[in-house]
C-alpha cells in the first residue's frame, strides 16, 4: 500500500495559500467544483428565494444534475441515501434560509448519528442584509438572522458561513474535508451575493484529502504485534465481527482484503450487514446478542479471539445491550483507535492498519490452514411449512430471501421491515441500507431516492424497498421524484393497519396506532403516472399471490417503477422484534 | 372592563406553593388539565417509543381528543392552524424524542415568528436513561442526550425539562403561562417516567394568568391624554391600520369596539387581513405600500393622525418595505409599549388602553360625527372582462370573492394564493388565514387540518384552502387525516405547472421551477378515500367550468371534503406579485 506524503501535501498547500492570483471563478461554482471531486454527481433540495442564484450555477453546471424534491425532509435523507451507496464520497443537498434548512434538519441529524458524510447547503442573505438586519420573511422576527446557523452547529461536524469571500474557497475546503474525512455531516450557508462572487480558483490544483491521517508507526506496529500475538495463541479460532464503521470509513476494500488472507470466520452486526458480502464462503451470519441463533451466538461468544470492525454499541445494533463480547478476548478496530483487550492504542486507525495486519498475518506460517479448520456456520433461512395462506412475517422473509439477486439494493424502514430483512442470508455484493441507530420512521422514501440515483451511477442491480404502511404515509410524495427521474425501485407496502412497531411495545390496540387505510394501488396514479403506463401496482392477499408474483420474470426484471401492497396481520412481527417486546413477544 | 388584582393573584400563588399536599395525579394529566384549561381540545401530533407512555393518559383524558398526523412537521402545522382560530387559547403537538421533535422545529419556528402561541411535548428518556446515557436509538451517538432541547430554545420562548419531579407543575405553568402571555411557542420535554410520577394537584386551584400585566397607569393616562389630544387636532381625519399583534395578542374585540365607538376608518395590513371584518361600512380595504390602491393610499398616508395597531413590519406584510407612513402623524399601538409620533410609552399596553381610550374619546364631543363625514373607500373587487375562457388570476380571485360566505375560514398558501386572497373583500367574519412572515411553502396543508378542526369546536363556517400544485407536494398526506376526521375542507389545487411565484422571481424558465404534474382526481382515492364515496373531486378548466361548480349549491354547501384542480397558466400572477417581480412584471 503506497503511503501519502502528508509533507509533500502540506508544503504544496502552503503555497497554494500565500499565492495571489487573479478571481476567476464564482464562489458557487468552486464549491460545485469541490463537491464533483468528492463524488456529488446528483444533488439534491428544494428550491426557495435565497438560494435559486446559486441553483443558476446548478443548472448550469455540466457535471451534477440538480434533482429538485417534494421536500426538504426528504431531499435530506436522498442526500443521506446517495453517500451510503457512494462509500467513500459524500451526499449533497440545497435548501433555503430557515423554512427550507430547518425542515431538513431531521435528515442532517440523522446521517450524524449514522456517520454519513452528507453537505447541507442552505441559502443565506446577502451581506448587507445581514448587516441591516431588515425584517425579511423567512426570519424569526426578532433580527436574529444566525439562528437557523446555530441550530446547523447541534448536528454537523463542522459549518460555516460563507460571508467573507477572501476565505471562501479554504473555508468550503475545511468542511468538505472534514465531511469526508470524518464521515459527518457538516453545514455550509451561503449568501445569496456571495453565492456569484468571484474567486481564485488556484487552490482547486491541489485535491482535497481523501485519506485518514497516517498512524502514529511505533504505536501502529506495537499494536500489530501485539494483535498478531493474539491470533498465534487463539489457535486459529477467531471470528471477526464487521460493523458499520467499516462501511461508513471506507475500508470494506480493506476488511474483505483481511479476512479472505487470513481466512477468519466473518459474521456482522445489524448495522454492519452486507459490509461483506454475505455469499462469501467463509461469512457466517449475523450477530445480534441474545437472539442470535445459537449456532453463531457460540461463535462468537466463545472464540478464543474476537477482531471487531468499526463497532457501534447501540441498542438495536446489539439486541438490545445483550450482547455478550469478552473484553479479555477482543481486539476492537476504529477509525482512529485501536483497543487490544483493555488497551487503547491512540492515533491507530484501521485504514492503515488492516493491510499491514493481514500482511504480518500471511507470513505466520499455519494461520490460515488452522483457521480454515474451524467450521463457520451456514447462514440460510428456509421457508417455513404454514398451514395457512396468510402472509406471514416468517414467510415473507425468507420467501424475499429467493427473490433477491446480487448487487441488489436492499433498503428496509425501521418497523418490522429493517428486523425482518436482517434474517435474510443476501445474495453477492448485495447491499443493505437501513437507519438502526437514529431510527426516523418514513426515512427510507427519501433514502430510496438518493440510493437509486446512486446505484445507477454505479451501474448496481435493482433497488428494492420494503416499508410499512405507516411509516410511508410520513414522506410518501418522494415516489413522484424517482418516477420523474425515471427510476425503477420494487416498493414493497407492508400493510398491517398502523404502526405495528409500537403495537408491539405499547398499545396495541389504542387509536393511536392506528392509520388511515390508504388506497395502494391508486397511489402512483395519484403521483404523477396520470394514465397509469409508466409504474405498474399490485395487491397481495396470500403466500400463493405473492409466488406468482415474485417468480414473474418480468416484476423480477424490474424495468418499470413497481409498487407492491402485502396485506399482512395486525398483529405480527419478525422473530426479533417479538422476542424483544413486551406485546409482540404475544402475539 | 375590570381589573384584575394580580396581588391577590400573586398572594393565593405564594400559599399555594408553601402548601404541602399528597401526590395524587400524574405529571403528565397535570399538563393535560393544563392544556385542556388553555382551550386545547385536539391535540396533534405522532407516537413514538419516548411518547407512547404519556399517550396512554392522553387517550384516556376524556377532555382532549388526540389526532394522529401522518408526519410530525404537518402536526406542528396543525397546532399552530388550531391556535391561530382558537384566539386566546393555545395549539399542542406531540413528538418522539430527537426524530419527531426535529422534524417539527419548522413548524415550531414558524410558530414563534409569527407569533402563535404552541405548545410543543417532546417524549424524552428516563430520569436514569439520562444519567446513565446508553447508545439509544434517536441518540446522536455521542452522549449528547440535550442536543435538541437545545435546538428548541432557539426556537420557543421558554422550554423546560422535566426532569425535577417536585417542580414539574410549577415549570409546567410557567412555560404554558408565557406561552398563552407571550404568545410564542414553548417547549416541554417530558421524560417517559416522570410523565406517570404521581405529584399534588393541588396548583390546579389556581387557573394560569390570561391577561397581560396591567399597564403603568401614570404613563397610561398620559399617553390617553396625549393621544386625545392628537385626534382632536386632527379634526375626524384619522385612520387605523390594524396588522397581526391585534388578534395574537387578543384584542380583536377590543379593535372592534374602539372603530365602532369612535367611528374611524378602518384598514388592514395583510397579516391583518380580517381581524375586523371587512364587512364593516367603516372598513376601507388593505394597505400594501407602492402596491396599495390608490384611493385606499390616500387614506392611509394622507391621514392627519394614523392609528396603527399591532403591526409588525416584514417585507411582504409591507409592500416591500414601500409603506410611506409618517411617523409624525402615527400612534402605534402594541401589546407592552405604545408609541406616539417619537416618544415611546413602555409599559402601556394595548390590550387595557384601548377601552379607556376608546371611553375617552365617546366623551369628547364632536369626534364621531366628523369622523363619519370623512368617507371610507369601498373595498371591492370586480370581475374583469376578458375575452377567453382561460381562468386567469385575475378572474379567479374576484370570482372567488363571490363566492366566499360568511364565517368562511379562508387559508391561503405562500406563492400566488397569498397574494391573490388578499385582494377579496371578505363577507362579514370570514377569516383570513396565512403565514406572511415565515412563509414556509406547504404549511396550509397541515395548517388546513388544525384550523379546521378549531372551526369545527367554534362553529364557524366552511374551511377553505387555496394551494398551489407545487406547495402541495410538501405535505399533501395530511388530507388523508382531514378525511379520517371526518372533516370537510374544501381545497383548491391552482395546477400552474410548478413554483410560480419562484418563477416571477428567478428561473422563470429554469427546470429546477418544474415540478411532477400529479394526477389530482385520484388524489383522494390514493389517501384513502379507497372507493371514492366520501370525498369529492373535481377539474375545472375554464371559466364557465368554474362558475358553474361554484353555483353548484351542493358545492357549496361543503357536505364532504372537496378538491378541486384548476388548471391555470404557468406564468400569471395576482397583481400584486406581478408587480413587485423581475419576471412577473413582463407577464
Amino acid at each position: 500500500m503506497s503511503t501519502p506524503d502528508v509533507f509533500k501535501d502540506e508544503i504544496q498547500r502552503l503555497t497554494v495559500s500565500t499565492v495571489r492570483t487573479e478571481p476567476d471563478m464564482e464562489v458557487g461554482v468552486y464549491l460545485l467544483r469541490r463537491l464533483e471531486e468528492l463524488g456529488v454527481k446528483s444533488f439534491f433540495g428544494v428550491p426557495g428565494d435565497f438560494n435559486l442564484g446559486f441553483l443558476d450555477l446548478v443548472d448550469d453546471y455540466p457535471g451534477i444534475d440538480w434533482i429538485g424534491a417534494c421536500n426538504e425532509l426528504n431531499a435530506a435523507y436522498a442526500a443521506d441515501g446517495y453517500a451510503r451507496i457512494k462509500t467513500g464520497n459524500v451526499g449533497a443537498v440545497l435548501t433555503t434560509y430557515g423554512v427550507g434548512e430547518l425542515s431538513a434538519i431531521n435528515g442532517i441529524a440523522g446521517a450524524y448519528a449514522e456517520m454519513v458524510p452528507v453537505v447541507h447547503i442552505a441559502g443565506f442573505p446577502s451581506l448587507k442584509e445581514q448587516e441591516d438586519r431588515p425584517l425579511l420573511h423567512h426570519t424569526m422576527g426578532d433580527g436574529r438572522y444566525n439562528a437557523y446557523a446555530q441550530a446547523a452547529e447541534l448536528f454537523t461536524h463542522s459549518h460555516t458561513i460563507l460571508n467573507d469571500v477572501h476565505t471562501a474557497a479554504a473555508e468550503i475546503d475545511r468542511v468538505l474535508s472534514d465531511c469526508v474525512l470524518e464521515s459527518r455531516p457538516v453545514y455550509i450557508a451561503l449568501p445569496t451575493d456571495v453565492a456569484y462572487a468571484k474567486i481564485s480558483s488556484y487552490r482547486l490544483n491541489i485535491p482535497l484529502p481523501r485519506k485518514p491521517l497516517l498512524n502514529d508507526r511505533a504505536a501502529e506496529a506495537a499494536a500489530i504485534n501485539e494483535i498478531a500475538k493474539l491470533v498465534e495463541e487463539a489457535d486459529g479460532d477467531v471470528a471477526v465481527l464487521v460493523d458499520v464503521g467499516a462501511v461508513r470509513y471506507n475500508v470494506v476494500e480493506e476488511v474483505r482484503s483481511f479476512v479472505e488472507t487470513t481466512g477468519f470466520g466473518v459474521y456482522a452486526s445489524p448495522m454492519g450487514k452486507s459490509v461483506v458480502s454475505e455469499a462469501y464462503e467463509r461469512y457466517g451470519g449475523l450477530y445480534t446478542g441474545a437472539t442470535t441463533r445459537p449456532e453463531i451466538k457460540a461463535k462468537i461468544e466463545d472464540a478464543k479471539l474476537l477482531i471487531s470492525i468499526g463497532a457501534l454499541k447501540s441498542d438495536l445494533n446489539t439486541g438490545n445491550f445483550t450482547n455478550k463480547l469478552n473484553v479479555a478476548r477482543t481486539v476492537e478496530l476504529h477509525a482512529t483507535t485501536t483497543k487490544i483487550k483493555f488497551s487503547e492504542y491512540a492515533g491507530v486507525g484501521m485504514k492503515y492498519l488492516l493491510p499491514k495486519l493481514a500482511s504480518v498475518l500471511s507470513t505466520t506460517s499455519g494461520i490460515k490452514s488452522k483457521t480454515l479448520t474451524i467450521p463457520v456456520p451456514k447462514w440460510t433461512y428456509s421457508l417455513p411449512q404454514e398451514s395457512d395462506e396468510i402472509i406471514s412475517q416468517t414467510w415473507l422473509w425468507a420467501r424475499i430471501g429467493q427473490f433477491l439477486q446480487p448487487k441488489d439494493v436492499v433498503i428496509a424502514e425501521t418497523g418490522t421491515s429493517a428486523f425482518g430483512v436482517l434474517d435474510i442470508p443476501f445474495p453477492d455484493n448485495a447491499i443493505f441500507v437501513s437507519q438502526i441507530l437514529w431510527g426516523s420512521i418514513g426515512w427510507t422514501v427519501g433514502s430510496t431516492l438518493g440510493a437509486a440515483v446512486a446505484a445507477r451511477e454505479k451501474g448496481l442491480g435493482r433497488v428494492i424497498l420494503f416499508i410499512g404502511d405507516g411509516s410511508i404515509q410520513l414522506t410518501v410524495q418522494e415516489l413522484s421524484t424517482m418516477l420523474r427521474e425515471d427510476l425503477k425501485p420494487i416498493v414493497f407496502i407492508l400493510n398491517n393497519g398502523g404502526y405495528t412497531i409500537e403495537r408491539a411495545l405499547r398499545g396495541e390496540r389504542r387509536k393511536y396506532n392506528d392509520t388511515v387505510n390508504w388506497g395502494w394501488p391508486r397511489l402512483m396514479q395519484a403521483l404523477g403516472d396520470v394514465d397509469g403506463t409508466r409504474t405498474k401496482s399490485y395487491v397481495v392477499n396470500t403466500k400463493a399471490e405473492m409466488d406468482e408474483l415474485l417468480n414473474d420474470t418480468g416484476f423480477c426484471a424490474a424495468e418499470v417503477m413497481q409498487v407492491v401492497e402485502i396485506r399482512m396481520r395486525m398483529f405480527d412481527a419478525p422473530y426479533a422484534l417479538k422476542a424483544g417486546t413486551p406485546f409482540g413477544s404475544k402475539w
